[in-house]
């Protein structure tokens, strides 16, 4: 993990270019330069968390006791991770394609992940991305874990591979992907068809969502198909990581038929 | 997670009929009674963990400091788990089918897991194989992660409903599986067939392997069928509870089928 300490450094990092992920700030620390700091994350749309010095511990391990003094109350997580655009992604899939990468040859295949707020979730899915051969993974910006740590161990190192771009608005990405051919199929419980039941042999982009909530109303009603995988069991819940390597692997098997 | 705290009622609950699943001793500890502790453990095939005082202090997290000083350096974890004989799970799982659970109807599944190591994966796949139906699980014995809190939190609730056999030798297991018409199919790298490629409309156990090591050299041998999930990317290795999904809910879209 890239940590930025102490109260000036995360200032000026969230004030320069710097991609910073999250701030920490540990209870009951006051002050303009607080303010200041808090102000500015705002902004720039960066979550600011209010944690207790146990946490705040555990997230400085790797420093002793007398840097974490030196961190005044205030950590910064920076994002080592590359973003593309929608339009690079896009493009970039249909590039792939051309060059005989991905699967099924024909037919460009995108991973949608509507706010997964799990890190360890959001690490196995990019793995399997990777082994399903996805040409390129969409997340939304709010309410998504971020590219941390965690997500980069979970993923087995797919981070570095993977394609992945951030947007604030899905509804808005999901009609980009739909003038440029895309098909969106979207993870769901009622109302939909089995997942085996579509035929995958055009160029999809599935969206799988939230481990409580699933995908939204409003990102239900723009996709093309909505699909559910049948459960027996009592409980009738995959993880999200499992779901969504069944569904990408349903998909893989249908285009190599 | 059910802890005894102690060093007199840890050795009593070794010697009673507790279900013990691991001990942990903290290091330095010295005495009579902890080599009486680490023998009868040894005995009886626990696994005793000697650890530093911060991880002791975070097993015991719902005791305050002065509980801590109590436990005078020993904590044992109990298993709440209800585990059942292969004989049983046979028995049980032919006894679903004709009661109509499970899936397919007319043919059992089990799931046999060899050395999985991480209580997240085990936890994530007692939860895909109750949303799978399966009728069993047998897990290996040594080499394997306890069914402790963190595999029943991850499961999302499912040990509490799928039904778990543990075997000290997976080749006699094996051995009794086919002796009772089932079908051994092995998740491997090597040598094998395409997971998709297989007739699943048999009585299957399918076995999934260790996540560094896949599946053991003398149980692959004792396999009907070898099955690959063919991989794109640069990782080509999936999560195993992830492949386990794939492969379980490919079992189930042939018998719907």
């Amino acid at each position: 993990m890239n940590l930025i300490i102490g109260r000036k450094p995360v200032l000026e990092a969230i004030n320069s270019n710097d991609k910073i992920e999250q701030i920490y700030i540990l209870y009951g620390q006051q002050g303009g330069i607080i303010n200041a700091i808090t102000v500015a994350a705002k902004k720039k749309g960066i979550k600011v968390n209010q944690i207790p010095l146990k946490r705040f511990s555990e997230l400085s391990q790797q420093f002793s006791q007398s840097d974490i003094k030196n961190a005044q109350g205030v950590l910064a997580v920076k994002s080592a991770q590359k973003f593309y655009l929608l339009e690079e992604i896009i493009n970039l899939s249909k590039k792939a394609l051309s060059l005989g990468e991905g699967l099924g040859e024909a037919f460009p295949l995108l991973l949608i992940l509507d706010s997964i707020q799990d890190t360890h979730n959001v690490g196995a899915i990019l793995r399997t991305a990777d082994c399903s051969g996805v040409n390129g993974i969409i997340i939304t910006k709010h309410n998504s874990a971020p590219i941390n740590e965690t997500v980069v161990k979970t993923s087995a190192g797919a981070t570095e591979h993977v394609k992945i771009c951030q947007v604030n608005n899905l509804s808005q990405a999901i009609k980009e992907l739909k003038d440029n051919g895309f098909w969106v199929v979207g993870s769901s419980l009622e109302g939909s068809k089995p997942y085996t039941a579509v035929d995958y042999k055009i160029p999809i982009a599935v969206i799988v969502g939230n481990e409580e909530k699933g995908i939204k109303k409003l990102t239900a009603e723009n996709c093309d198909f909505l699909v559910h995988i049948p459960m027996k069991g009592k409980i009738q819940s995959l993880n999200v990581s499992v779901a969504a390597g069944i569904l990408l692997f349903e998909i893989l098997r249908q285009r190599n038929n």
